[in-house]
């Protein structure tokens, strides 16, 4: 990490020690899991650069923007949508969940069978290194899983803003009316945090900057379909981790510039993995950054990740928000229209998911696919089981993994999985 | 259990060797913590007749109202409106949940950590020991939680009659509105069942029968204000169980007998344990038929139970419907209203339940509140934080409880208990 950064942690509130330990444990395993990599697409120098600076330079921009009056809202899920918060000229950023921190502290607060997701989210709370979520102006909770929803609750005594956005379990009629709802009162939110009312060329703007965002993952996604594989999967994975982080506009020029980089590789049947190389799809629980330790296995276990069924993934990006439209009206409608379609397993039924599933591993030439469930997440280990009898259907062999953030069944899991790539082969 | 139902078991598909053994477990299981109570009402004797006949002479009262044309109703949850089962002359029966069986094949179809209810309801399926679960004509499942969110797509692969209400999570206007929209799709489905249309004067008859069940409940709690208790907590959760199975008004005078019993007790100092014996309240998660665990440690602890905050309790039986108006639509509002407060802990915020919790203490003149969480339970084992802030503020003194169904731990949580008890003299 470049820079002097101490005094703007400091004043965000951080704790500089913990957060200095925090940087250290980062560092070290970006440079043992990403930089160890072979034949790495020099586009991902940019994201290399992205992930030294995601405390540092990203924030210094963050503290620029309310500087210059604009606002940043923070978010812990891809149900919160963008296009409204970037009408307004604020930004979303994703807050920090993907690692283990101050557990002794969070298991005070929270019940010991919670996932590790919720539990890291209170930990970088609670140990003060998250610089996201102390520079946000808003942070949103919405009502997904019992976990997040419930845990809100406890949240809202620690910080000063949150905001609870609520959801629905089933695709009704009634369900499109509450996320209606919801969105409505969030666009309201926003206006009043921001002071900006947003008109239909603010809000076709912001759907443009995200709709984007979306179509350059959507091509860098199209581009791992080749054998072999362009870009290893953890390096793809990284792109989907930084969408969350970085500024929409800079983040989609450089997901293209790796894009064309990439073609050319495709164009000289060059890969990351030789050819033949077992192809995994990845699906269930998102993994947010800095979470690498089951792609980081897989990829170390002869085989290549070639997809992300995932909120960090394709899940979180796949439907574009119809932009077509000429009142704020109708392009709240297609925004609601675009995040109904998500396929979470808080929905029920949600069928979708399955079927995505399998087009997936069709799409991308899948051999086999791994199911990434974090232990006491009900509703992905719950729906873990019929995604794989709809996987067993067509013949295609799926793996169940539930695992947390701690790196205590490292090689229990390498045992699995390796034999699991032997299968494949 | 007396007569010979076996004919009537086998005809429901029983498997009859493991559901001797079940009866055998239960008949054993009600002698050892039942029977063996002192001084207890000599209206409990009905009660001990309900439970020798559970799955006998009352399982013979639903295949003769079936063979008179009446249906049959099998729910989960107290969300599901009696009222409205009630008005076509069906019937409304709680589906067996209390205990273990079959784990082996419940583990094959849900994960490990999913709550001991659950498992319990997919087990006593996969095991074939459930009568009511087998002459239901519909069996009701409901959106509450995650894991009976999405494990009722599962257990849909297992029976032909399943039908899923979906449920708000947040008690704003859209959560009213969804609720209604439920009931009266709800209503709908059980016209078409039952081939009854309900109309003003069937409904209200609907309401009355419920609502003097419920009265009944409250007068029994009511009595246990008193000390010393005129009834011990075991003997009133089983009232507040069988609830769930009898006869309603059959029920409703069952319980009334007991109470005036009571009433001459009380009026003669006269109590199951003796004056200034602690005092309990339970709260937290439902404990249906035969769940006797906790109870069954607290009051051979030298405690006694004097109220249960619970789906299995007040929480499930407080409120009253309306029933004093002269239209359908006006009665399903009021049926609407009176769900609508159930301070389930499904909800989100969810602060009534806190200000109930302290309420039932000072009523019942609790010297403590033990709260029971379900293992892996998320909503409770989250909500019981709060709840013990609630209570500290109250200077209430509490003590948390996770568990599960397993004997495992019977001596573990006997320490605990007895350690709390021990504060509270």
């Amino acid at each position: 990490m470049s820079g002097d950064y101490k005094n703007m942690w400091k004043n965000l509130g951080l704790d500089l020690e913990a957060h200095d330990a925090l940087l250290e444990v980062l560092g070290t395993g970006y440079q043992d899991i990403y930089m160890s990599q072979q034949d790495r697409p020099e586009g991902m120098g940019y994201f290399d650069f992205v992930v030294s600076e995601v405390h540092g330079l990203r924030i210094k921009e963050l503290m620029d923007e309310k500087a210059a009056g604009r606002k940043v809202i923070g978010s812990f899920c891809v149900f919160v949508p963008e296009e409204i918060v970037r009408a307004t000229d604020a930004t979303l950023v994703g807050l920090c969940t993907g690692a283990d921190f101050a557990m002794d502290e969070v298991e005070k607060l929270l019940p010991r069978n919670t996932c590790s997701l919720i539990k890291s989210a209170f930990g970088f709370k609670l140990g003060k290194v998250c610089p996201y979520l102390e520079s946000a102006d808003m942070i949103v909770g919405e009502n997904t899983c019992d976990g997040k929803k419930k845990s809100y609750e406890l949240l809202n005594n620690l910080v000063p803003n949150l905001y609870v956005m609520d959801l629905p379990q089933v695709k009704s009629a009634e369900g499109r009316a509450l996320l209606k709802a919801e969105y409505l009162r969030f666009k309201k939110a926003v206006e009043e945090l921001t002071g900006v009312t947003i008109d239909a060329t603010r809000l076709k703007k912001g759907i443009e900057i995200v709709n984007n965002k979306r179509k350059a993952v959507h091509r860098l996604s199209s581009l791992r379909k080749a054998d072999p594989a362009p870009i290893s999967g953890l390096d793809a994975l990284l792109a989907n981790q930084v969408f969350f982080y970085d500024d929409p506009v800079r983040f989609t020029e450089s997901v293209n510039k790796i894009c064309d980089e990439l073609e050319q590789r495709i164009e000289k049947k060059e890969g990351v993995f030789p050819e033949k190389t077992p192809r995994i799809l990845m699906s269930g629980c998102p993994m947010a950054l800095p979470n690498w330790k089951l792609p980081c296995i897989i990829e170390t276990s002869g085989a290549v990740i070639v997809g992300e069924e995932s909120c960090v993934g394709e899940r979180g990006t796949r439907n574009l928000t119809d932009n077509s439209w000429d009142t704020v009206d109708e392009l709240m409608e297609a925004i609601v229209d675009r995040y109904f379609q998500v396929d979470c397993a808080i929905f029920t039924p949600n069928s979708d998911r399955l079927d995505h599933i399998v087009e997936m591993a069709k799409t991308y030439k899948a051999d086999g696919v791994i199911h990434y469930g974090l232990q006491f997440c009900q509703p992905y280990l719950m729906e873990s089981m019929p995604v794989e009898k709809a996987l067993e259907a067509k013949n295609i062999p799926s793996l169940r993994i539930e695992t947390d953030y701690s790196m205590e069944d490292v090689e229990q899991l390498r045992t699995r999985v390796e034999a699991f790539v032997e299968l494949l082969k």
